[in-house]
């Protein structure tokens, strides 16, 4: 059969991952595909610049509407990033006829439902396995291999520069600024990390997952996100008294009211499976009411697990053009016309257990002052902990955890407890999961 | 659109969870699969025994052949179990140009080669997701997701049952015999448990994850199978004791002299993912030349996960009925012509590190000759234990944990220290593993 014409927007790290892959399996993958892919153009910002991979075949210049154009090419790659030119790009490929395949969560939760709408009216693909959990298949997992369970909640380790950096702190009891650099140094953190430890990413990420979940449009504006820049090296060790690890993550539930889309920092037991997702790595864990708790494990980032995502959605590619529209997956899961929208929770009724730390002037009365306040709310409590601060000497952090409480009536213990003489700093809150697995 | 007509071939408890699960989230598979389902007829061996489900709108007989034959059924669920017939029935309705899902990992690993070439010359599809560790799809990431990859090895837990057992063992300190039959109580083990604790089951599943990840026939025949009956309290403990879980493990690996396929109790290091897969849970890690290793975790059996999976495969099959059979994912994951045999080793010729425990008479000298017995053979030492065993006094067990070493060997070995006077009673060998996770 005749080959499938590829072309590339963008010829970085995870270009040249896709390129180097297709060469190198090239016998594993046509052996699989039945068809052979060539990567006939590729626009890229400097075309004098070296690349990280063979570029023999492969006319390169720096016009992506070229691109986009070509009647030759069947498929085009975007992997610029951003949501701004990836997105033009994207709809001007999709308007002429092209099927697309992307990595970037950004283009997707930020424009996905107008991505996905114009796919359908010109009966063309998106794909973006490679946007979520980088080589971990969860999009598939979700839209096809659990397609006959209702998911009641998705609970993930979605971005690997936070979950790296809070392991660091765990293990090496570095400060959140020492194990940032460190990430940076290893090249698991980019210059700016902005969007990684803000929480952003993951949200991204999230919106997907929450859409492709509960059959809702991407929402990714009412995520609620909360990144893990504030983390002290303090808490880390303290939940680890208590039997926990704290984890970034992106939390997607239903609720009789609504559903729960949240990223945050974490407290999970430690004998819980997500506990053991260490380092870079992500993971996903899904509950579907027939299947129960699954959980999809692997590299979140990086070349090669991010190119082996972009080319499984190749070879689907592949398959598609032989398909009558009718019988594809659709985008979100949901047949187009079967999405519909669900309210989001506000903050204030997330139900969670909650990790409060006050630091207090060592005095007597403030145990007593702080379990009333909770008692007072109906907050039932969990743990107590009482310690010497690392850094002064007259001062005690009190740490209490609570059972699973409305996060409305939390937000008013912490303000009665911040409003006591006794209370130094700001309080630290932090929520606490528990999964079922 | 028209809904598909679906005939099911037994309605045990699999059948049953499959009637319920599309009755009880008919809307959410609709809105998904877009076309909706109906099961017309069933086929049981006593039509007048009542049901765990509800069978209004379906006939219920006792001839499996009508099912087969009625033109107005477009897929066929074979859900009776077994090889006999199972594949007749399997055979006859792919040769009506009948799309067939089984959940029947038996049946696949010894007739699968002739049932996907039947199946080829017929235009169908025969899907078996639920035959391989239940509700987690495992084959459709194999197959789909990692279809970039070269798939390097794969090893997993997959047999809940066998979980189960040696999880009890460690937990509860009890005997093979008292776990099986606690298994036996809670419904993880069949009245006749031989399939689960001799291996077999395991190594039906094993011949097909090998076939898939490495392009080969399926070769049930060739897996090496060893079982979990032999296994003693003691050696869970003294695994323990230096680090180590005791997992029932299937393994395929790629050597450059041809693929191992191996299924026997291993050990673990206790910090590995594998490690921390309990009960009867199941849990296959895969590792691809560029994705690295991915782990996928879940319920293994059960009616839930496995109507699960077996909806999963009809939702698939929808989709396969608007397609051309060109855009069709290959049975086995690789083209059918680009199937290609590889030898299997033998066992002499795996290469992993070994248990070796072995009683012996309590006195000097002993160490001394086993440690120059595996030196002379090149054979290195990870630990040694010296314990006193839990029924003799007088003896001594003398626990070795090798370093990674050629299994013919290790039997050479064995061979030599079993001829020792001061040696006791057979020597207990148990296969231990490292996988990067």
């Amino acid at each position: 059969m005749k080959p499938v014409n590829v072309g590339l927007l963008g010829l970085g790290t995870v270009g040249a991952g896709v390129v180097n892959l297709l060469t190198e399996n090239r016998d594993e993958i046509v052996r699989r595909a039945g068809r052979d892919i060539h990567i006939t153009r590729a626009a890229v910002r400097n075309p004098d610049k070296a690349r990280e991979c063979a570029v023999d075949g492969m006319q390169i210049g720096s016009d992506c509407q070229v691109i986009v154009d070509d009647p030759e090419i069947d498929v085009v790659l975007e992997l610029i990033g951003g949501d701004g030119l990836a997105f033009d790009l994207t709809m001007a490929a999709i308007e002429r006829g092209k099927h697309v395949i992307t990595a970037n969560k950004h283009l997707i939760a930020l424009h996905g439902n107008a991505i996905f709408a114009a796919a359908e009216r010109n009966n063309v693909v998106v794909s973006f396995e490679a946007a979520v959990a980088g080589g971990i298949p969860i999009i598939k997992a979700m839209r096809e291999s659990l397609a006959a369970n209702r998911i009641e909640w998705v609970a993930g380790i979605i971005n690997g520069t936070g979950n790296f950096i809070l392991t660091q702190m765990r293990f090496e009891g570095v400060s959140f600024e020492y194990a940032l650099a460190d990430a940076q140094r290893r090249g698991f953190a980019e210059a700016d990390p902005t969007f990684d430890i803000e929480g952003i990413d993951a949200a991204h990420k999230l919106a997907i997952i929450g859409s492709i979940a509960f059959g809702i449009p991407l929402s990714f504006e009412r995520v609620y996100t909360e990144g893990i820049r504030y983390l002290a090296s303090a808490d880390i060790a303290y939940a680890a008294r208590l039997g926990y690890r704290i984890k970034p993550l992106g939390i997607a539930k239903r609720t009789p009211e609504g559903v729960e889309l949240r990223v945050h920092p974490t407290l999970v037991p430690e004998k819980a499976l997500l506990a053991s997702v260490e380092g870079e790595k992500n993971a996903v864990m899904v509950y579907g009411d027939a299947v129960g708790p699954t959980v999809y494990y692997g590299a979140g980032a990086g070349a090669g697990p991010t190119a082996s995502a972009v080319v499984a959605d190749l070879t689907d590619t592949i398959r598609v053009l032989s398909t009558d529209p009718s019988g594809r997956v659709p985008h979100l899961a949901f047949q187009p016309d079967q999405i519909s929208d669900a309210p989001v929770l506000d903050r204030a009724d997330f139900e969670c257990g909650h990790y409060l730390r006050v630091q207090v002037a060592d005095q007597t009365g403030v145990m007593a002052a702080m379990t009333r306040v909770l008692a007072d709310l109906e907050i039932g409590i969990d743990a107590i902990l009482q310690e010497d601060p690392p850094t002064t000497e007259d001062d005690a952090h009190v740490i209490v955890v609570t059972k699973s409480a409305r996060e409305g009536r939390v937000l008013e213990a912490i303000a009665r407890i911040e409003a006591f003489d006794f209370a130094r700093k700001s309080l630290v809150h932090i929520r606490v999961a528990h999964f079922e697995d």
